[in-house]
């Protein structure tokens, strides 16, 4: 039985969003608490972590309110190390398959999102550089990809690990937020809705129709944040 | 009881050293076959690994010459991912700790092994960077040990994961072999072996010491090879 889990997280990080669809998934009960990323508690780094990132979790350890850490409990940061955590706390839930080459492809679809899929997005997203490679990224996602299901037939823990990406992805390019040209959003959101990116679109559909996609994802608040941030910076490059 | 395991690595590589550290360790029984980094067989980007880097395994399928490599075998890559897989095959060589927060440590040390050390070192090493990286980067690891004994107290996947890198500096160091100004390896390693990296010299130590290591480790041959690469480096530089 899990001791008490007390995750520090905020809505707009994707990389804290995958640890909330891992607890959703394996129904875990967990306490949630938002870190305004904008303006950190002063107890957050020096009581939960040093980097002063989210996602991190609490474990164990006395009842406390969230914003009153207790020493006794164990601090836990970086997102992949714990999806493998709440996989090994709820091994019910089954986040990673049993057989060790469904697990070694799980890892190394989620190795492929971090190296691959990820940077070419970053780069055309905040630096308005060429779709090109993001394409590129996708195709390698997408060939990794079974004929149906999620990345390795069951969900697991290298879903979750996606999902916050291409979710906020799409949310981005509806929008044409981004430090690319404008319009430049819709062009490429139409190409990955071109039948070169069929699967993937499939597996998007799939991973926002899951449960814990719905429970997790405040698209709106998203998309505000977002509509903000670029909207700014539009604003100063036209000045 | 796992299938047959044919590991595709180089004597040279630290990443491919990972993943023989752990077979070792598992006392598993596999195929070795050295590639040669510098004239790669022309069947082994198709047949075994598409990104043509070592390590990387084939798992299972009938018995062939490691160089005729079956289609009926799983080929994996990527070190990390093949440590975890290895952890999979042997559950009882425990090569990662039972307990879920000793699992997530494990982890998380691998994780800064791979965003703290490797890039400080690589910078050091093959830029020529300054060693303060280098040496912030070895007091995060060192702030990470426990008073004794291994990554996580006993011997786990996290300490093959270091291992491979902390040996070469230390070759590269003693020889003098890196992009760094001539004489400037040995001034850096007198500031390891100083009183302010106390513990992480006996966890080099205890690493160096155990037999997994000592069964994988060719240290002339890695030497010489490093002479050879840093020895026309500074030939040319001072041209």
């Amino acid at each position: 039985m899990p001791e008490q889990i007390t995750l520090y997280t905020a809505k707009i990080c994707p990389y804290a969003h995958r640890v909330e669809l891992a607890l959703e998934e394996a129904k875990a009960k967990y306490t949630r608490y938002e870190i305004d990323l904008t303006n950190k508690p002063e107890w957050y780094a020096p009581q939960v972590n040093p980097a002063s990132k989210v996602p991190a979790v609490a474990y164990g350890g006395p009842p406390v309110p969230a914003d009153q850490p207790s020493l006794e409990s164990v601090k836990i940061a970086e997102s992949l190390v714990l999806l493998e955590f709440v996989a090994d706390l709820f091994p019910e839930a089954q986040l990673l398959p049993s057989d060790p080459v469904l697990r070694a492809k799980a890892r190394f679809f989620i190795d492929a999102v971090g190296t691959k899929l990820t940077p070419s997005w970053n780069s055309f997203f905040r630096k308005g550089g060429s779709p090109d490679d993001f394409f590129a990224g996708l195709e390698v996602i997408q060939a990794l990809l079974p004929a149906s299901g999620f990345a390795v037939g069951q969900y697991s823990i290298a879903d979750a690990a996606i999902a916050p990406f291409l979710a906020r992805a799409q949310v981005n390019l509806e929008n044409d937020t981004g430090a690319w040209k404008e319009g430049e959003g819709k062009t490429v959101l139409s190409v990955i809705q071109s039948p070169r990116f069929a699967r993937i679109n499939q597996y998007i559909k799939d991973l926002e129709a899951r449960p814990n996609f719905k429970a997790t994802f405040d698209k709106e608040y998203i998309a505000d944040v977002f509509k903000r941030r670029f909207g700014n910076i539009r604003a100063q490059n036209s000045q």
